[in-house]
């Protein structure tokens, strides 16, 4: 556990979806694979919590998420959501929409590499979580479908119409968010929304080949280059170049830059401790 | 008529383009088939006005930019507008360039999506207009050519260094921009300048389903979808995410989404009044 | 000589790296081939100073960066930087990552179009090189290679985390910079890192065409283009909008755009003098 945690205690069990960590790798596995994982109101807040959770751990050095089933994640379960906010006064469906976009930010500014693993449909929000992590590993079969507009909200949902744009390019992003239609996997590929398409059959081993290497390499280097990925999206030029050198001179200073030239000169390969 | 509108007119005649009205359609036509459309300083006199008092109008939730004859626009009038240019002094020349970004700035920030129908040449100013459109359906024989530099002027006019990176990154944007070489419908789409490229013969009527289709559609959530989408390029990540919420809770109590709820509920198709 | 240079010195002889200049073109070659031209901490401080001198001198239009040869630029020699990395104190570590942004911002910010010219591998602070250049010609068998986390740093370096996300969007980054992993031509084509791709033996030839377009046309057109194109991606759209305004109108009391009209008047091509 990490040494800045004091009396808030660390969450034992994840009752809304599964958790499990192998080797400084973190699994959050969608269990409602009878509704494609849709999501409740508890899987959300579930969401917020572990992500927070998540740095002060100490034992997770890159989080993977995926779907049971047929689909990745297909987003506010139209029962158990839609239809309690039609019963919600303005307080509650702020509260409501700020969870959600708690959850967004929270995967964007965690220090820790994000793998979705979307095996099958990500719509709604589903799809704008995939949208938030680092890499989005598809099985050919995978769509996305931003689909907020058939059910009659924006297409601005949960940050998507901030980060859509910055992936894709605005024309895209807009026809997406507008109109709501299915991204096919490879559709997805090739405008930049997916990082990569493997046969269906392969996504568990690629995903699991890619967290792996994230979790045994220079851990500290993968968390600083998210970090500043995504600090300076909103940093104008000067500002990122000074951030960039300030973190930079931090990390020569670190354990990991060290063995890299101890292991040049000795010929070998480095070991990496992620610090 | 919007009923936040007081002692200001709106505007009976457009007398520098065709503009009609269709059951929430809006139709912009340039008129001046036989200079591909050309630019005068009335067309962009009226484009600025007319952009402007659209969403005070009450009854146009789309608005179609067209061209008659072979082409979409041409740009500035050589004669009529760089030929006069040459007689004016500092401060007109000024008011002029601020006018022409002001139908930039007013097709980007009114709450109402606007499709480009490129039929043909979109160029110089005619292609920022179709930049700072939502939609840019493409005719095959459509190009696009920022050809600003060719007259001597810098690539950056209305916009367009702002908007062109956001749409196809900063290495095109720039190649573009300084060059001013034709891209053809097919580049264009490649690399998300164009929304689709569709046959000729086809692209009145992709067109206007696409119009249709927003207009007929759950209104509220495209309009506030672009309006985001505008926004959020000026947002940082927590703030975008702040307004999303606001934005969604808004919506959830607003007609469409109920509606879609009752819709579901019942089995039968939502009936969007796009309130 | 520029008018506004008063008591500093134009540097006479660059001793680590060959420049040279032929009617108003520009040329930087690296000159270590026999190190894949890595850089040293004099080339860092020659990049500096020459990039911070250039728009002073008077006599550059363009200029163009390549390499003596098999590679483009293999980045930070290991030796002689990395190596001596090691030995440095936090001040000094912090004074390094400086200057490497440094070169970066003069990069973007200097009102001279700049031409890479991409002969084999770029690599690490290489690629960031070529990154912030204006036009990126790369020969087939180039590559791109962004290695900072392969040596244990943030693979945000120099500035790479802010202007890669905004040439090749967020998704495509975050791998490049995170992994490490090559890019051959033709995917740096295809995702807008590379302007163009030409076989191998052409390159020469057509970087010299490029550049000698840009020193021969409207110079003052296409250096304000690349102005605007930076300062804009940390502009928003209103402040956008007016910086094009105010520049365009300037840009109609120039030379160039009276020759322009001049010159289609007379039918006749117009003589640019870049002012």
């Amino acid at each position: 556990m990490s040494p800045f945690r004091a009396s808030a205690p660390i969450t034992g069990a994840w009752r809304h979806f599964e958790f499990t960590v192998d080797d400084g790798v973190g699994t959050l596995t969608f269990t409602r694979p009878e509704k494609l994982n849709a999501l409740t109101f508890d899987v959300y807040a579930d969401l917020r919590d572990l992500i927070g959770e998540l740095p002060h751990r100490g034992d997770v050095r890159v989080l993977v998420i995926s779907g049971q089933g047929r689909g990745f994640c297909s987003g506010g379960d139209v029962e158990e959501i839609i239809g309690e906010l039609q019963r919600m006064e303005t307080a509650q469906l702020l509260e409501f929409t700020r969870m959600t976009g708690a959850v967004v930010k929270a995967l964007r500014e965690t220090p820790i590499p994000v793998i979705a693993a979307v095996n099958g449909v990500a719509a709604g929000a589903g799809s704008v979580l995939a949208l938030a992590s680092d890499f989005r590993l598809l099985a050919e079969s995978a769509k996305f479908a931003f689909l907020f507009t058939k059910v009659g909200l924006a297409g601005a949902d949960m940050g998507s119409a901030y980060l859509l744009p910055r992936l894709v390019g605005l024309g895209r992003a807009t026809e997406l968010l507008m109109l709501g239609e299915q991204v096919p996997a490879t559709r997805a590929e090739a405008i930049g929304l997916a990082t990569r398409v493997v046969p269906d059959a392969e996504l568990a081993a690629e995903t699991t080949a890619l967290a792996r290497r994230l979790a045994d390499g220079p851990a500290l280097a993968y968390s600083t280059t998210k970090v500043l990925l995504t600090r300076e999206l909103d940093s104008d030029l000067g500002g990122a170049i000074e951030l960039e050198a300030i973190t930079q001179a931090l990390l020569m200073t670190a354990r990991d830059h060290r063995e890299f030239y101890a292991a040049w000169s000795a010929g070998r390969r480095p070991q990496w401790t992620g610090r």
